[in-house]
């Protein structure tokens, strides 16, 4: 049977959830809970929560305009360790940064697949970080990332996949990449949304009627991401080769509930550099491959370009194909760089979990999850 | 008597405001209520308005956290010609465009002193685009001005005063420039108030919990409006020689009600470019024209240079000094271009009524409303 | 054949859209885009849209966060006027209460069915003003609606729905007042949302960070409309008999997109009054008759009742079954009334549009279409 | 020498702040700062603020639009015990009621004097529960307050100042209470600011483009502590004795950063109940003793009423006075109670620590800091 038959007649693929009770945990839970691949087999968290069932776990914390679904509403939370997650052939991880590190380690060390939401090991020398909409090929360093252990799982291996506002603009830069050759430097400027910082979160007091043109360590994220994810890996397999990007960000949040707008100018190595036409055809007509392996999450357009002048808008456009594509508009020429556009992403669909899920739906496709 | 000492011993001058019960036009008020230079003889506004009483025509559109003042309640509006302004000092003119280029060429050509908010003349070749905190130099072409007319007014001229979004943005380019000479590149991408766009303005509904990533001619004033500002009057002071700059920027609203947020990033003719120290240094030790001069309204410090990795903030940091000054932070190396820093500037303040207002003082102060 | 069947066997009806480029003609055509029952025929709007492809006459004024639905883009909008409307079964009025008065009436005499979001015949003696979670016994006066008009129409008739806050109360009201009897006193505050005022509504300078403590005309509609709605039809079906009911409210907009949010403290005439226990029953186990008769339209639950101590809140709840039902939270004592209580309706759900496509699918079915 | 010359002519007393760090404790500092009367002495906070200079233990909690004042930049933070204060001549407490309770106790038993805003000891049957603006009468009750201790202080006592939005509403029912009579039924149902919850406070996420209609405690406060205020001393100042008022109250948060607005219905007991025009004429004649005493934070008029029927609104009428006074708006006939109207009142301001600073003032013109 071929992997690409695996979602029509194979039964479905238990999935695991650590950090199920926040704010990514959450969104896990909404896109599992009737997902044609997987079914949720366990959920973890910390041990305040741990014993609770997950209802109880998240009274107070659900924060989704759909109810707790009736899946998970008794299902009982556990801590985050391997043996009560063993039996899932697919591990998503909504961890913070400061458990995720030697959890999603202890679980790839036995033999457990990680999807990871975390930044932990994004710059990882042997692990991918897949935005799924651009660069699902990196999974191919996965033998090779079994093999720099010891011992070396037979099916463990941990994915990561970006910081949302890296997300957002990497798609359109992958389109013109692909379009265009080699991109140089690339200026982006953010105006990030407040779900972007979890929950708590920012305090309403320092958002309301404001602007924090300041997000610690995310001008770095993006600066550094973007390059791995744009790049390609090396003939053998065996390490990635950063794309030869320059980039520079301003990060800022303001007060918008979903939906990272980004305002984006760079240039091409080509010269001259294609037109503002060509560029607007480029992104209309990438199409990503999750799309073309007929992924469940998989956008049925990845970009949509927009003609209006004052579009995307993240109240407006926000929910378009239920987050899961990207939104472009203003394509225009730049005073300084060769092209201008405006991106907007849904941070807390494409920018996370999402794009979490639909890299194992990619990885079932593609036989990593057999 | 010198002109120096105008404001403390000579009678206070006849103001008139044109656009009065409009949001700039009630700002005007506000500033010109108590001033020490001026004192309010005339209001103007449309046809709609003219031949009520102030607190009757502004009934309903007043939207200021003051009270309408005691001393402008029962003043009949006018209508905006000439012969009901003849007895003024000085015109602010807080007019839309529509009206504002001929009323305003009428009133110069009737010997008046127009001191305007609309855009109609910034790009004039003979009259002067001031932000006062950076070039009140360029009044020196006033006589130039007038000769270029005939008949050739004796004391009446257009001065104008910029953008709202440029003004911010100008002043720290500025102590820059003066600093290390000459700008070559600027990027600037902008987080604008709703405040900005009048009143009405915006609707509620395209604004709340949402990003609008254009305003209309906006990116274009900046463009062209700061290489006239940065630059000099030629020798003869006949014309303007605009700075060698190039500016390319990505212009947003988002709810905020007031204060403007710019993140600019920049590089000098000069190689190697001055260091950060150097740059929040020289930020930090620029004295304005309008503060050496004693103007009523000129703010103590011009620019205040924030440590604090998250300032400054619209809310907390755009009634600095009653919005005359101009807050900089996050003052650091950039990727791409030299250096990279946040502007926040208060539109309806310095961004507007406060510019005028100023450049009204500075005027004084150089004897042109002798 | 039954009108019970109509809805699976027979062919859809054809309807008619006025005030189709507005807020509330918005929402009928994403509602009646694909709806089992009901297909868009004619779109009708100002002369100024008149001509256009419907793509055209709302470019630059869909406010949607879905695309102009494909089968409409094309649609060429009318007039209102009956030659443009007169092969529809069902013709929806979204239009503002200036031309609705005489359009709509028009509409009545020429034989066509006009299910009305105006506020114009609402209190009409005849004009049935149905909420159709609460009160779809009210169409039986339609019969002697036609027989006050000359010549009397064979179909034609106007049936009205409720200003969008007397909607989201007079659903629990309604559930009370049908298990314990007449209500006597009810005091309502309300916070209501900014799409409730249309586009472009509400000035962003007058909304942001505010609270508006009026509304024109809204307390009044609240005081008298729930009289009607929770009253009865005379038993000839001639008149009807408000319900013995006081009511106060305090109406005030609030700096929500979406979702009317009402405070209720109501008495009962019945001595004593029902326990807390027993009104959160009764809230609970209320069935609409929208619900009983199938309609595709109506809520699976027509009131949620909240145990949380926070809930309902807008951004949360307003979307529960696409905004057909109602929310209703901290049932608890008052110490002046009976009960106090939280109502939550989505204002642009069954506020409004909702509210007359179900009231159109419960007179499909009562055979009222045929 | 007459305590009403006190301060002109005596040196300024010394006063030290509990909770310095606080939302509460910076307005104490703000209003403290350039005093006439008051000069800051000392500053406590929590151990891990003990010892650090006050600029470097709020850093990043800073909060104000102002800059954290130069006059205690460098004053040393000290943990909250009585030998870091003994030479206070006031204190105020700004503590959360956690710690609020003992310290306070632990600060009178040490014969100081205590000015709090926590809740501990607003409803204790001794200490006076005072909004300067409606009865600072209360007072009187200190010997008696001494009395009950053992052993008894000379000189220290408690006196709190009320809830936030009981403040609002407590000075326009003292003005018609004065004015017609006892009131019988209150019903109220509030909007409150986020300023309210301090800081961090609520998250943004909870917030934002949101009402949450309950804020814990919040009703009961308000239920309770009107009657204390709005009572008498018993002849012998030995009691408190509650006015005969029955207040329902509904509270509610909205999306704005300061301004409590309040929907209030009420009832006289006088039958017939006074006229709207004598209810307008009593709330804007009233005059506070705060303001008869000469009090430095009191303000020039107590309640402004408004005319206009859209307001006070928060974002405009907040500021009034510097926030001391009380906005009313919208007098009206009520359908159930007698009358109805809206009030705004600062929540940060009056609401908190403006009452706290003015209970001060009051004392000391009534010579209890003697």
């Amino acid at each position: 049977m071929s992997s690409q038959q695996a979602s029509s007649s194979s039964p479905k693929r238990k999935v695991g959830i650590l950090g199920a009770t926040g704010t990514v945990g959450q969104r896990f839970i909404l896109l599992l809970t009737a997902h044609p691949d997987f079914e949720i087999h366990a959920l973890g968290a910390s041990s305040s929560s741990a014993g609770k069932s997950y209802a109880k776990a998240v009274a107070g914390r659900w924060k989704q305009a759909k109810a707790v679904p009736a899946n998970v509403r008794d299902l009982i939370v556990q801590e985050c360790t391997v043996p009560n997650f063993k039996d899932c052939d697919v591990v998503f991880s909504g961890l913070d940064s400061g458990p995720a590190g030697p959890v999603e380690s202890s679980f790839r060390e036995a033999d457990l697949r990680v999807f990871s939401n975390a930044k932990n090991y994004r710059m990882d020398p042997v692990c991918p970080l897949v935005v799924p909409l651009v660069n699902p090929g990196h999974f191919d360093i996965i033998p090779h990332q079994r093999a720099t252990l010891s011992p070396s799982p037979k099916k463990g291996f941990i994915i990561t996949n970006a910081n949302c506002s890296t997300t957002g603009i990497v798609v359109p830069l992958k389109a013109l990449q692909d379009a265009f050759g080699p991109l140089d430097k690339i200026m982006v400027s953010t105006m990030q949304a407040i779900s972007g910082a979890g929950y708590p979160g920012l305090s309403s007091f320092d958002i309301h009627d404001n602007v924090v043109p300041y997000i610690s360590g995310e001008e770095e994220k993006i600066e550094s991401e973007t390059a791995k994810i744009l790049g390609d890996l090396s003939k053998d397999n065996n390490s990635f080769v950063n794309a030869p990007v320059t980039v520079s960000a301003h990060c800022n949040r303001v007060p918008v509930i979903d939906g990272h707008t980004e305002c984006v100018s760079l240039s091409f190595q080509r010269r001259p550099p294609p037109s503002i036409e060509q560029v607007q055809a480029a992104l209309r007509n990438y199409v990503c491959d999750a799309q073309k392996l007929g992924c469940h999450s998989a956008p049925a357009q990845t970009i949509e370009v927009h003609d209006e002048p004052d579009r995307p808008q993240p109240r407006l456009d926000r929910d378009w194909q239920n987050g899961a594509g990207v939104n472009v508009g203003r394509v225009r020429d730049c005073k300084i760089f060769d092209v201008r556009f405006v991106v907007l992403s849904n941070n807390v669909q494409i920018g996370a979990a999402t794009s979490s899920v639909m890299n194992a739906e990619i990885a079932l496709k593609k036989g990593y999850l057999d």
